[in-house]
Protein backbone atom coordinates (compact mmCIF):
# COMPACT_ATOMS: atom_id res chain seq x y z
CA UNK A 1 0.00 0.00 0.00
CA UNK A 2 2.42 2.61 1.16
CA UNK A 3 5.01 1.42 -1.34
CA UNK A 4 6.39 5.88 -1.57
CA UNK A 5 7.31 5.28 2.05
CA UNK A 6 9.66 2.16 1.26
CA UNK A 7 11.34 4.54 -1.13
CA UNK A 8 13.39 6.67 1.33
CA UNK A 9 15.97 5.47 3.36
CA UNK A 10 15.54 6.26 7.01
CA UNK A 11 18.55 7.08 8.77
CA UNK A 12 19.95 4.48 11.76
CA UNK A 13 17.49 5.56 13.90
CA UNK A 14 14.60 5.57 11.65
CA UNK A 15 14.30 9.55 10.48
CA UNK A 16 15.45 11.72 7.86
CA UNK A 17 15.65 15.46 7.84
CA UNK A 18 12.83 18.01 6.30
CA UNK A 19 13.80 21.25 5.22
CA UNK A 20 10.87 23.25 5.72
CA UNK A 21 10.18 26.35 3.05
CA UNK A 22 7.31 29.28 3.10
CA UNK A 23 5.08 29.17 -0.13
CA UNK A 24 5.06 32.51 -1.94
CA UNK A 25 7.92 34.26 -0.07
CA UNK A 26 10.38 30.89 -0.65
CA UNK A 27 12.11 31.14 2.85
CA UNK A 28 13.48 28.64 4.26
CA UNK A 29 11.15 28.51 7.42
CA UNK A 30 12.86 25.45 9.81
CA UNK A 31 14.59 22.70 9.22
CA UNK A 32 13.34 19.35 11.41
CA UNK A 33 13.03 15.77 11.15
CA UNK A 34 10.45 13.18 10.67
CA UNK A 35 10.11 9.77 11.33
CA UNK A 36 7.76 6.97 8.98
CA UNK A 37 4.60 7.56 10.96
CA UNK A 38 5.36 11.44 11.01
CA UNK A 39 5.35 11.47 7.68
CA UNK A 40 2.32 9.28 6.95
CA UNK A 41 0.78 11.73 8.85
CA UNK A 42 1.76 14.57 7.47
CA UNK A 43 0.52 13.33 3.56
CA UNK A 44 -3.05 11.85 4.97
CA UNK A 45 -3.23 15.64 7.22
CA UNK A 46 -1.79 17.96 4.97
CA UNK A 47 -0.71 19.54 8.27
CA UNK A 48 3.67 18.83 9.52
CA UNK A 49 3.47 16.51 11.72
CA UNK A 50 7.59 15.88 12.72
CA UNK A 51 9.22 13.63 15.24
CA UNK A 52 11.07 15.41 17.74
CA UNK A 53 14.07 14.05 18.61
CA UNK A 54 14.25 15.99 22.41
CA UNK A 55 10.75 14.39 23.58
CA UNK A 56 11.38 11.47 21.16
CA UNK A 57 7.46 11.62 20.30
CA UNK A 58 5.34 13.09 17.05
CA UNK A 59 5.02 16.58 17.15
CA UNK A 60 1.93 18.27 15.03
CA UNK A 61 3.67 21.53 14.33
CA UNK A 62 1.15 24.01 15.72
CA UNK A 63 -0.49 21.82 18.44
CA UNK A 64 0.51 24.47 20.85
CA UNK A 65 1.10 27.36 19.00
CA UNK A 66 -1.71 27.04 16.59
CA UNK A 67 0.67 27.91 14.24
CA UNK A 68 0.03 24.94 12.20
CA UNK A 69 1.82 24.23 8.74
CA UNK A 70 0.02 23.66 5.70
CA UNK A 71 1.77 21.08 3.22
CA UNK A 72 1.30 22.22 0.21
CA UNK A 73 3.97 19.72 -1.65
CA UNK A 74 6.29 17.00 -0.30
CA UNK A 75 9.92 16.21 -2.30
CA UNK A 76 12.63 14.08 -2.37
CA UNK A 77 15.97 14.35 -2.91
CA UNK A 78 18.22 12.32 -5.47
CA UNK A 79 19.91 10.31 -2.42
CA UNK A 80 15.91 9.70 -1.05
CA UNK A 81 17.03 10.77 2.31
CA UNK A 82 16.18 14.19 2.69
CA UNK A 83 12.31 16.06 2.36
CA UNK A 84 11.90 19.15 1.00
CA UNK A 85 8.64 20.76 2.10
CA UNK A 86 6.33 23.45 1.19
CA UNK A 87 4.23 25.10 3.40
CA UNK A 88 1.70 27.61 4.52
CA UNK A 89 2.56 28.97 7.62
CA UNK A 90 -0.58 29.65 10.56
CA UNK A 91 -0.14 33.20 12.14
CA UNK A 92 3.50 33.54 9.97
CA UNK A 93 5.26 32.47 12.94
CA UNK A 94 7.09 29.57 12.24
CA UNK A 95 10.25 29.61 15.03
CA UNK A 96 9.51 29.04 19.20
CA UNK A 97 11.13 32.34 19.56
CA UNK A 98 8.41 34.08 18.13
CA UNK A 99 10.31 35.18 14.64
CA UNK A 100 8.98 34.04 11.15
CA UNK A 101 11.28 31.88 10.68
CA UNK A 102 14.65 30.13 12.28
CA UNK A 103 17.57 30.96 10.32
CA UNK A 104 17.54 34.45 11.99
CA UNK A 105 21.68 34.67 12.46
CA UNK A 106 23.88 35.32 9.91
CA UNK A 107 28.07 34.93 10.21
CA UNK A 108 28.98 38.82 10.00
CA UNK A 109 32.62 39.57 10.39
CA UNK A 110 33.04 36.08 12.12
CA UNK A 111 29.74 36.98 14.49
CA UNK A 112 26.62 36.01 14.74
CA UNK A 113 24.42 38.68 14.16
CA UNK A 114 20.35 39.01 14.89
CA UNK A 115 18.79 40.09 11.53
CA UNK A 116 15.11 39.19 12.85
CA UNK A 117 12.43 40.54 15.06
CA UNK A 118 10.43 38.87 17.54
CA UNK A 119 7.32 39.12 15.89
CA UNK A 120 5.06 37.60 19.50
CA UNK A 121 6.38 36.95 23.02
CA UNK A 122 7.17 33.31 23.07
CA UNK A 123 4.96 33.70 26.63
CA UNK A 124 2.26 35.13 24.53
CA UNK A 125 2.19 32.10 22.58
CA UNK A 126 2.51 28.99 24.33
CA UNK A 127 0.26 29.73 27.31
CA UNK B 1 39.67 33.36 17.37
CA UNK B 2 37.20 31.20 16.12
CA UNK B 3 34.53 31.61 18.64
CA UNK B 4 31.73 31.53 15.89
CA UNK B 5 32.55 28.20 15.39
CA UNK B 6 32.43 27.17 19.24
CA UNK B 7 28.54 28.30 19.26
CA UNK B 8 27.18 25.60 17.27
CA UNK B 9 25.80 22.51 18.38
CA UNK B 10 27.51 20.04 16.40
CA UNK B 11 26.16 16.36 16.61
CA UNK B 12 27.47 13.73 17.84
CA UNK B 13 29.80 12.22 14.79
CA UNK B 14 30.63 16.17 15.35
CA UNK B 15 28.13 17.27 12.41
CA UNK B 16 25.48 19.52 11.38
CA UNK B 17 23.16 19.44 8.52
CA UNK B 18 23.28 22.13 5.94
CA UNK B 19 20.42 23.71 3.69
CA UNK B 20 21.67 24.85 0.32
CA UNK B 21 19.37 27.74 -1.27
CA UNK B 22 20.17 29.47 -4.27
CA UNK B 23 20.21 33.49 -4.45
CA UNK B 24 17.70 35.38 -6.99
CA UNK B 25 15.89 32.07 -7.13
CA UNK B 26 15.31 31.00 -3.55
CA UNK B 27 15.41 27.17 -4.88
CA UNK B 28 16.40 24.79 -2.08
CA UNK B 29 19.60 23.36 -4.63
CA UNK B 30 20.34 20.25 -1.75
CA UNK B 31 20.95 19.42 1.72
CA UNK B 32 25.00 18.38 2.97
CA UNK B 33 26.65 18.06 6.19
CA UNK B 34 29.65 20.09 7.64
CA UNK B 35 31.79 19.59 10.45
CA UNK B 36 34.08 22.42 12.23
CA UNK B 37 36.96 22.33 9.30
CA UNK B 38 34.91 22.25 6.42
CA UNK B 39 33.20 25.63 7.64
CA UNK B 40 36.01 27.33 8.95
CA UNK B 41 37.17 26.62 5.24
CA UNK B 42 33.67 28.13 3.62
CA UNK B 43 33.58 30.94 5.68
CA UNK B 44 37.20 31.82 4.41
CA UNK B 45 37.17 30.58 1.31
CA UNK B 46 33.23 31.93 0.71
CA UNK B 47 33.50 28.67 -1.43
CA UNK B 48 31.02 25.83 -0.21
CA UNK B 49 32.82 22.84 1.61
CA UNK B 50 31.07 20.14 2.87
CA UNK B 51 31.48 16.71 4.88
CA UNK B 52 30.62 13.39 2.87
CA UNK B 53 29.88 10.95 5.12
CA UNK B 54 29.60 8.48 2.59
CA UNK B 55 33.57 9.29 2.13
CA UNK B 56 34.32 10.62 5.34
CA UNK B 57 36.12 13.40 3.90
CA UNK B 58 36.29 17.19 3.61
CA UNK B 59 34.11 17.95 -0.28
CA UNK B 60 34.58 20.98 -1.99
CA UNK B 61 31.47 21.16 -4.25
CA UNK B 62 32.53 21.29 -7.38
CA UNK B 63 36.50 20.09 -7.50
CA UNK B 64 35.28 17.10 -10.31
CA UNK B 65 32.13 19.01 -11.58
CA UNK B 66 33.35 22.89 -11.69
CA UNK B 67 29.94 23.36 -10.14
CA UNK B 68 31.29 25.36 -7.47
CA UNK B 69 28.59 27.34 -5.10
CA UNK B 70 29.71 30.79 -4.07
CA UNK B 71 28.93 31.27 -0.68
CA UNK B 72 26.96 34.91 0.10
CA UNK B 73 25.54 34.11 3.67
CA UNK B 74 25.82 31.54 6.16
CA UNK B 75 23.10 31.60 8.29
CA UNK B 76 22.42 29.59 11.59
CA UNK B 77 19.03 28.73 13.28
CA UNK B 78 17.33 29.28 16.88
CA UNK B 79 19.10 26.15 18.07
CA UNK B 80 22.62 26.79 16.76
CA UNK B 81 22.50 22.93 15.11
CA UNK B 82 21.96 23.70 11.39
CA UNK B 83 23.55 25.95 8.79
CA UNK B 84 21.43 27.72 5.98
CA UNK B 85 24.00 28.71 3.08
CA UNK B 86 22.84 31.06 0.41
CA UNK B 87 24.96 30.93 -2.85
CA UNK B 88 25.24 31.62 -6.58
CA UNK B 89 25.73 28.29 -8.72
CA UNK B 90 28.13 28.07 -10.80
CA UNK B 91 27.38 25.86 -14.03
CA UNK B 92 23.55 26.17 -12.74
CA UNK B 93 23.69 22.49 -11.69
CA UNK B 94 23.65 21.54 -8.09
CA UNK B 95 22.97 17.45 -7.98
CA UNK B 96 24.97 15.01 -9.14
CA UNK B 97 22.51 13.16 -11.63
CA UNK B 98 22.80 16.65 -13.65
CA UNK B 99 19.65 18.24 -12.70
CA UNK B 100 19.26 22.02 -11.53
CA UNK B 101 18.54 20.72 -7.62
CA UNK B 102 18.38 18.16 -5.67
CA UNK B 103 14.69 17.93 -4.68
CA UNK B 104 13.50 16.26 -7.96
CA UNK B 105 10.91 13.95 -6.96
CA UNK B 106 7.52 15.22 -5.72
CA UNK B 107 4.86 13.00 -4.33
CA UNK B 108 1.46 13.09 -6.32
CA UNK B 109 -1.51 10.57 -5.74
CA UNK B 110 1.30 8.60 -3.67
CA UNK B 111 3.97 8.22 -5.89
CA UNK B 112 7.14 10.27 -6.38
CA UNK B 113 6.81 12.15 -9.61
CA UNK B 114 10.27 13.11 -11.07
CA UNK B 115 9.42 17.13 -11.98
CA UNK B 116 12.79 18.38 -13.34
CA UNK B 117 14.78 17.54 -16.50
CA UNK B 118 18.45 16.38 -16.79
CA UNK B 119 20.35 19.68 -17.91
CA UNK B 120 23.67 17.79 -18.49
CA UNK B 121 24.61 13.91 -18.98
CA UNK B 122 26.61 13.08 -15.68
CA UNK B 123 29.44 10.84 -17.65
CA UNK B 124 29.94 14.14 -18.79
CA UNK B 125 30.24 16.37 -15.74
CA UNK B 126 32.24 13.83 -14.32
CA UNK B 127 34.63 12.73 -16.62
Amino acid sequence: MSSWLDKIKWNSDGLVPVVVQETGSLQVLMHAWMNRESLEKTAESRKAVYWSRSRQSLWTKGESSGHYQNVESIQLDCDFDTLLLTVKQEGGIACHTGRHHCFFMSLVDEQWQTTEDILKNPQDIYK
